[in-house]
């Protein structure tokens, strides 16, 4: 934390003029578990957001000036240099680009592995980046949340592209693909999806796929991998924007093929925009994200609850060996967390 | 419902008997939305659950006298037919067999087209077997609900070998796997999961693949589907249990094939109860169930709650514009709803 506490205030205007130490500062608020810093980051936030809100043509939804993009792929897939090189080509073009990073697996690993400055070292020394390593965490709900905060307060800083990396396996990508607007999986020359530790689901959630590494010898297995997953989208139901998913190589090593996969995300983009549901899609993930909020936050009221605590430690025994059904421990525990509440008004 | 109500005994009393009238009155009971109903479900649920624990030999599982099995496949591949041979089969071994459905989709389309009985005219027939169409209900999880004590309606009543068919589309394959010790999956001679209209994921659930209406003309392709998904298959993680798929051909109407498919069967579960999966399973299973049970009731309960409502009514719309955070909404929404409630001992 800062060493000196700045106000909500404070942190707006300096978020606000772009001062990215006090960037820094808000999203190490919102990350904090501590009540007082998650008060302070929510009073940050709905000010920036109000202040957006007063900036903004539209009225009626916050898609007008920012675009998020997911990047992911397998471990070894070269997510690191793929987003240097991105950044810096976008960079050039003058736009003010954030990277931030989920890696679920962090606090487990001790350290995260993504977003790492020193591994983008070009990008970090450039002024119009911003580039956040990801944010420790527990649980994927957890570090989601943040990162969608973290979101808000980049894009009040005035940074129109968001670049939003991930692991590449797991169930990180669900979480990343509902706060983006438009999802970029990296693959590798040759193999197929089995090999490059790709779980089913990730191709199907991908609007752009982008071969890496297609470079000196890997040139033809690039096209090889390229012409598999061409071969992969075609088979994959219709996108609910009306996309159809483009496959293409590049070289990050190289620079070869970046300003082709920009040319993509940009061609999505203005499709979805066009067709609006590039704002239905942002309504729906704002919607998804309330209800996990609140579905997190009723869980923790009931499992926390005393009672309820009492109750469980004697009856989930008697469910797991058959002797209770599943419904009837339910209700005795529903039971044991709503008699003491009267005004609820509404019973299970 | 009955004309005269039965008493929680005497329902006992007649499912334990073996009375099928008694047996389907008391399924009509489960799937009854009427409180009082409820409440004598399951009252009769908790005492065929106490005679059942004390007629078992171990105390800590209920896994020692049934085997549910799910048996799934587009529409089109023939599984009332399926069911009618391999339950024949079973009853001529000197089973007992019960069929029951999940169809989640009935309550839309107006009538069930699973587990129907004019589909089953020699099953239905035998004094042996007890079939039930598929509850009626408005959302999956209902229906799953009263799928679920079904089953342990059936049981009690002496049907060792429980039947649950589903109809291969959506969602219920994931309800009914989680209800199952063994997924058995119907498939139709030639084509790929693509146009056999098989989601992806439910090949990875199925223990026992069978190739359906191998006879006449299309043996052979019978065969070469046989060899494809014993491909697909291989490609697959290791199951939980360390059961590897057998993928098999059989035609329901010949008979042929149907002892060998209930022979893979029965090595499956002889090998999870040799390993302990099979307990694992179910504890696992009701454990599933119990917490599913918990967030309906909860969630009913929250989002039932006038103050709650109120609040939501003018927040969503906010939220969904992108002018408040969804974790800030979520906040705001769950303070509404124990704000009036200071005995709940813990906060989210």
């Amino acid at each position: 934390m800062a060493k000196t506490q700045l106000s909500a205030e404070e942190y707006v205007q300096g978020i606000l003029a772009g001062n990215r130490v006090v960037l820094g500062q808000a999203i190490t608020l919102v990350e904090s578990a501590r009540p007082e810093h998650q008060t302070l980051a929510q009073a940050v936030i709905q000010k920036l957001l109000d202040q957006r809100q007063a900036a903004q043509r539209s009225p009626d939804n916050d898609a007008g000036d920012s675009l998020r993009v997911a990047v992911t792929g397998a471990p070894g897939v070269g997510k690191s240099s793929f987003i240097e090189a991105l950044g810096m080509y976008l960079v050039e073009q003058g736009q003010k680009v954030a990277v931030l990073a989920i890696d679920p697996s962090s606090a487990v690993s001790k350290g995260s592995i993504l977003g790492d400055k020193t591994r983008m070292e070009r990008l970090s020394a450039s002024e119009n980046a911003f580039i956040r390593p990801s944010a420790a965490g527990t649980s994927l709900g957890g570090v989601a949340r943040k990162t969608r905060e973290s979101i808000l307060l980049v894009e009040a800083a005035g940074y129109g592209t968001v670049l939003i990396e991930t692991v590449g396996v797991g169930q990180s990508e669900t979480a990343v693909h509902r706060m983006t607007d438009i999802f970029l999986l990296l693959l590798l020359p040759g193999a197929g999806d089995e090999l490059q530790g790709i779980k089913r689901g990730i191709v199907e959630m991908a609007d752009i796929l982008a071969v890496n590494k297609a470079d000196g010898d890997r040139i033809k297995l690039a096209n090889q991998a390229r012409a598999h997953y061409l071969n992969a989208t075609h088979l994959l139901p219709p996108k609910a924007g009306g996309w159809a998913p483009r496959v293409l190589t590049c070289s990050a090593q190289e620079g070869a093929g970046i300003a082709e996969v920009w040319e993509a995300v940009s061609a999505c983009r203005d499709l979805m925009l066009e067709n609006n549901f590039f704002i239905k899609n942002r309504r729906q993930q704002a919607k998804y994200w309330l209800e996990e909020a609140i579905e997190a936050g009723i869980k923790a009221a009931f499992y926390g609850n005393p009672a309820v605590q009492a109750k469980l430690a004697a009856l989930e025994p008697q469910v797991l060996a058959g002797r209770v059904s599943p419904f009837a421990g339910a209700e005795a525990l529903l039971h044991a967390f709503f008699k003491e509440n009267p005004s609820y008004g509404s019973k299970p």
